[in-house]
């Protein structure tokens, strides 16, 4: 039984090219891989872009100066054919304020605890928030509670993400509705901030931030993480002192829009110039790190992309595009600008790739469209065998090309090993030195390497 | 085809059990992996191992420490059935002294390099060795020179490991006779002492040490590793002046055999006793760094196995055995120590599984033994798919248990993510931080899943 599987799997490239082009391509990805590891430049990039710029979001001078770079790099590339799409993006910004201390009985600051604002969070009045703690495990637990148990409170979720998930994106996507919806959720009992325990497979101090979501129509309250080892010291403070008050105070604030850019590079295509091959990440990044994993790996490894196909002499059959989406984190502005200009141009995109997942070792694809030709990319799965791409059974792509998927195009996303990514996300400790060259160039391989054959062979009816 | 593909991998653990002892093997498997992610106990091990020991060569108080640490947790896991196997041990030290500059040409100290002594070296003179200097690219050059080339020289092998070898080991297997057999080569022409390049794939000042080797009939001239950007410099430095010379000075020294000893855990078989799968990791570790991946890891992950198998009730089939291995480093005088008492105790070992790559995301299985053995083994592949375990193509297994192969066991290494085992090994930077706890409990449930199917079901004509 054993054997029959080899042998099928060693026959499955048949069935997209005669024996002669099958090699050629192994040979074609080769040297794509050779070059990335070898001489790739995406690292020495990402080291820019981390300890020269820093955190970059949107509406921030560090996010125009990200664009500046990565424009200066992709020209040099491409040169000619790199140009800004404006955006106008979400521009929120922190300011000089966050601290979190627990009162006694006198009014005395007793404990300390590590907290940030939530993206788009509004601020506490001056002076801070002073208030009960009502302790919830997340925003379900609100079922089962009434106006008076909240109101007046202060809202602290301490859901852990679960430890038993293997692919820690699933524990981290059942956790954040807390993130995004724990204030909407509520406000309309009367509470008067959420905080929620940081999104982090770790105990340690780090404030893992990231976006929530206001509704007109429900009050806007301010949301905070806090770090998972004050998230534990204060569940303990509560259970010693169920009416410890917490003086919480944040000076962010939503500021007016501005405009800012998405950075696109393309190689025209050879034979099929009008059909669209997007490879991309997004530029911004939370201010509180570097955006190192977060996207600065996506960004470069999307750039490399281009860089190997120049580099190697390949002429893509297809148009390649190497987008680097603006405010992906508190807006997804630059993706959902993106999509529209595509469609206002009848553009047609045939795939897109995003690397929003970290700069660790790849291991696969996660993949969204139509399902025959979904089904038709995975069976290059075996060329890709050598360099121990072996997952394609996650269903996903990136927040800034799944609208894409409406338009006709499978979308992808790069899927590295996923064990670290929440140690490091929305967090200070993302910086250039908990990314690992290697790994980060095997990814930037792998996505162009998954490029070439889309631009090659098309896919459905674009063959 | 694809679809063909995915029912025959459907039907594979068929071919091995029934559906429902396939059903039963699976939730055995899940509750294995559950148990290692959310309660597993390795990552709190390694921390002592790493933070109150340290590095602990053999020989060495630290070594005869960790002994105790490993004897006391093994007792409390699998009480009364923990022994210590006494072996004599290699017994050599660093000593205080480890310097390298190079001079100009009034005698006058100018750069400092980064060197460490390799394992078993003989010191240099006191006072060091003031010699020029001739780089080769490794031991292969030194057919094409004569010993007038060499006499009285320093040779400073400079190779570099292949960046493009995706299987990292692979790349340092083919550098590794240089720092095995490179004095071995050079002293025959009269050289006065070797130095190497550091086999890492990073240019960073870390020394990675590891061992030598002598031999009667040839002069023992000193060896040390350089680190990989002063091997950048000192190359530099050669060709602005190829006259060069460097002052180099070890203080280590070998010193009389000691006794030390393994540590060795074991559960009872319920059904066949006689039949013993080890697992094991060696609990020696340089003395520069903490052994934290080599192998603190593989030392606590081995010690989980047990663990998992008291926590859930798991009566194996089979004796399980965790053999926690003294002096791999530098003689791998516990491997041997214990592959001969099994030969004379005639003991049967079916399998042996020792992880000795590091702690990271585990990827599969190095597997050596019979063939027809092998294959049996790999037909479980599909029970460890859902934890992402899906390369079993390198042949191999782990230093201190390969010999067991000639007792018929099917032998085994823990394959993990082999992506940054360089940047650690044998260094300074082999420290508690840089193991990540959920890809250490990974492997140790991967160790353990795999355990649980050998204990189950044997393995040829055990069965």
């Amino acid at each position: 039984m054993f054997r029959l599987l080899i042998l099928i799997t060693l026959i499955l490239p048949f069935s997209f090219s005669g024996f002669a082009q099958q090699q050629a391509d192994s040979l074609v990805i080769r040297s794509i891989y050779n070059h990335s590891l070898e001489s790739g430049k995406g690292y020495d990039w990402l080291r820019y872009l981390c300890k020269n710029i820093g955190g970059r979001l949107a509406g921030s001078p560090e996010a125009e100066r990200a664009i500046d770079y990565v424009y200066t790099i992709m020209d040099s590339i491409v040169p000619g054919n790199v140009y800004k799409q404006e955006v106008m993006v979400v521009n929120w910004k922190r300011g000089d304020i966050e601290s979190c201390f627990d009162l006694d009985l006198d009014g005395q600051r007793k404990n300390q605890y590590s907290i940030c604002a939530l993206g788009n969070s509004v601020g506490t009045p001056l002076g801070g928030i002073t208030a009960p703690v009502i302790e919830l495990k997340n925003n379900d637990d609100l079922k089962e509670l009434s106006r008076e148990d909240i109101d007046g409170k202060i809202v602290f979720y301490n859901d852990h993400l679960d430890q038993k998930i293997i692919n820690t994106f699933e524990s981290y996507s059942s956790c954040g509705k807390i993130r995004w919806h724990g204030q909407r959720d509520a406000a309309p009992f009367g509470a008067v901030a959420t905080i929620n325990r940081s999104l982090t497979h770790n105990t340690d101090d780090y404030c893992h931030t990231g976006s929530l979501v206001y509704y007109d129509s429900i009050p806007k309250i301010p949301g905070a993480a806090i770090s998972t080892m004050d998230a534990d010291a204060l569940s303990l403070a509560l259970k010693t002192d169920p009416e410890l008050k917490l003086h919480f105070e944040l000076s962010c604030k939503m500021h007016e829009e501005v405009p800012s850019s998405n950075v696109i590079g393309e190689i025209k295509g050879s034979l099929y110039p009008e059909e669209i091959i997007v490879v991309g990440g997004h530029l911004d990044a939370w201010d509180n790190g570097e955006g190192a994993h977060d996207d600065g790996a996506g960004c470069v490894q999307s750039i490399e992309v281009l860089n190997i196909f120049k580099q190697l002499g390949i002429q893509p059959k297809r148009t390649i595009r190497a987008v680097m989406f603006m405010n992906e984190e508190n807006g997804v502005r630059g993706g959902k600008a993106y999509a529209k200009q595509a469609l206002q141009n009848k553009e047609k995109h045939v795939a897109a790739i995003e690397s929003d997942a970290g700069g660790f070792s790849p291991r696969g694809f996660f993949m969204d469209g139509d399902s025959l030709l979904v089904e038709e990319v995975k069976e290059w799965a075996p060329l890709l065998e050598p360099y121990l791409i072996h997952d394609f059974s996650n269903k996903g792509s990136g927040a800034d090309i799944s609208s894409l998927k409406e338009q006709g195009a499978v979308v992808m996303g790069l899927l590295p090993d996923t064990q670290r990514y929440f140690d490091y996300h929305h967090a200070e400790s993302d910086i250039y030195e908990n990314v690992n060259r290697r790994e980060l160039q095997l990814g930037a391989a792998t996505m162009a390497a998954m490029v070439y054959l889309l631009s090659e062979y098309g896919v459905g009816n674009t063959k």
